[in-house]
């Protein structure tokens, strides 16, 4: 099965999940408090907005990356993308529960858990879709090395590390671990590894 | 009319069907009770979620499948087609319903009654498109063998048969017929049937 | 300017505005009535999201046949098809607006009423898209005839007064223009007329 | 990277966020007060509606050319892409907070600020997008003249101006600064300018 369209269904997938983000960000009604104050307050739906929104962006550079490293789709592949695909399609949710908790006094630890978990779970999806590529090299497409692809996982590894370090700190402190989920995807929107073998230079970074 | 644009409208809104499910999952408000709890008593719209982003997942699996095999579209088809979108664009209804009714003491089997119901048109729509396909050779791609396409429709009728005691089920427990689509979907995850007769072995699912 | 990235921007926006539709159906909270009593009382919202799905679907195949009729976008054409989009996207309002007052005793006839004229504006749309690119001949595909084409246009003129018929009966009874929108839908699925006058029989249904 | 999946990508969003903006236009419920009363009330939420969907539909088409011009995206180009993406889906959130505050006796002033805030990031995106293509020819499709395309990035200077100065109007009159976008869309439908230096005549419209 070529893997045209399911970049074209995954395409439309990324592209109504990240657009449907910004219905977390409440509109403040009028004839309720002075509207200055009521944006102020909503500072936190902006946040997770704009970090939900770029890390669903840098997902999407790198599937974009992964299926241009793929020839042909099969069976398993297929449903491994479409949980990959479940868990962006939910990132609205705790995206919306992490802008609305992360400022309460009590449980904002545990909302940020819940939305570094599901950054976990991304990670994950990731991971299992490029290892599942990786190690069927009849899916590869041409001039990609097997070997040089393998050799990117531990990568993967170090990055649900992370994610775990940041729940970790999500029960900390909720502010501290949206920094740490924003400077992530600073990290990847400067950083990217070279996974191919060969002369054509494709590239890939690490989600 | 050549099938590819149909192809890509359908892709467009499976695209966005499955992404509206999350809409359904309500963000506990903050100010509310524990978040602990609150998150604990919305397991039925998580599950209710996966449920349905799987069915609606594998729906497009088996159009993808389908419509490898289909050359042109007529206009009847065509019609077909729009009718099975209808069916899937409407499954946030039932979907959002049942995770809402589930733990009701009263009227959670009328809700899951109402969700198989919409399975079941889901099954009739599919059950329509290959039908009418394989009794007009004329629309499928070469290699395509119709009578061994043909064979495959009893397997269709088995899977209404198959929806049709899962309502049955809805109205004795209505957590059980939730298991019983999960189960299925496991099923057809896990399993599919071959209806190519030529030698580049196209595979078909049973929806 | 080629018409395939036009076609696909507004196959999106079908897509999307088609899958919206069903937000507007309301679903019932447990605990409130009997669920029963509440799905029944629900019937107007089923009714105009099936008559508003089954238009825009009819919408799309048209768009469809007459892009396929079109060689190339000038930017007049690109603002004639946005138009047309804007009323689209705009349906899932005045179908929500009908689903809730089509029963309510006062103001039913101006719900159905506002319904009526934005299928108008759809098919004013329909009619501005085709009337342009008949009288712009270099932008007909290959083998399309400008003066069979043109020939169509009455109908065009037909639909609209249809329309304005139906506007007529909304404010005599809400619940019989509604049927009477979904009798032209039935019409438009059946019907559909030929303007090409060469020999590769494409055909087009008018809006 | 070929810029075809980013093209359709950006198509994805640009659909989405254009038919998600009927969201904010509210549906008056059956049993408040007379419908003409409430729709004529609710004239804000078309007029903004409008004015968004004018505005996101001239981006698309002005996207559209600016990637005619594109022959391989690199990844800060993909990144500027991501920015002006995000900037466009979050346009839903300034419409709605128009729509509910211009006739607001107080506030009306900050909400059309916002408004205007958030075009005037739009057009900081397209110019950015089209600052860093035509400084790095080697993005260039074929036919185009660098030295020509660099002509004319002082008209996005004059767009981004005419932005601010709305905002300064913003403050005066909410309803002025509407009328004054509505009055820049009109331009932007009638007016264009050309950046190919070379024989095919490709054009771009600034935003």
């Amino acid at each position: 099965m070529p893997s045209s369209r399911t970049e074209a269904f995954s395409d439309g997938v990324f592209a109504v999940a990240i657009t449907l983000l910004v219905l977390n960000v409440d509109v403040p009604r009028s004839g309720g408090g002075p509207l200055q104050h009521a944006l102020t307050t909503l500072w936190p739906s902006y946040a997770t907005y704009a970090v939900s929104f770029i890390t669903i962006g840098i997902m999407w550079v790198n599937h974009h990356a992964i299926f241009k490293c793929i020839r042909v789709v099969d069976r398993p592949l297929q449903f491994i993308n479409l949980f990959l695909l479940m868990v962006i399609t939910f990132s609205p949710f705790p995206t919306s529960l992490l802008g609305r908790y992360i400022l309460a006094s009590r449980d904002s630890g545990l909302a940020a858990g819940v939305y570094g978990f599901v950054m976990l779970l991304m990670s994950i999806g990731f991971g299992s879709l490029w290892a599942y590529t990786v190690y069927h090299p009849q899916l590869l497409a041409e001039g990609i090395d097997p070997v040089a692809a393998r050799a990117t996982l531990p990568r993967f590894t170090t990055g649900m590390i992370v994610y775990l370090a940041c729940i970790g700190i999500a029960f900390i402190s909720a502010k501290l671990s949206l920094a740490a989920f924003a400077l992530i995807d600073g990290y990847y929107i400067f950083n990217q590894i070279d996974v191919s073998g060969s002369t054509d230079g494709l590239s890939l970074e690490t989600p």
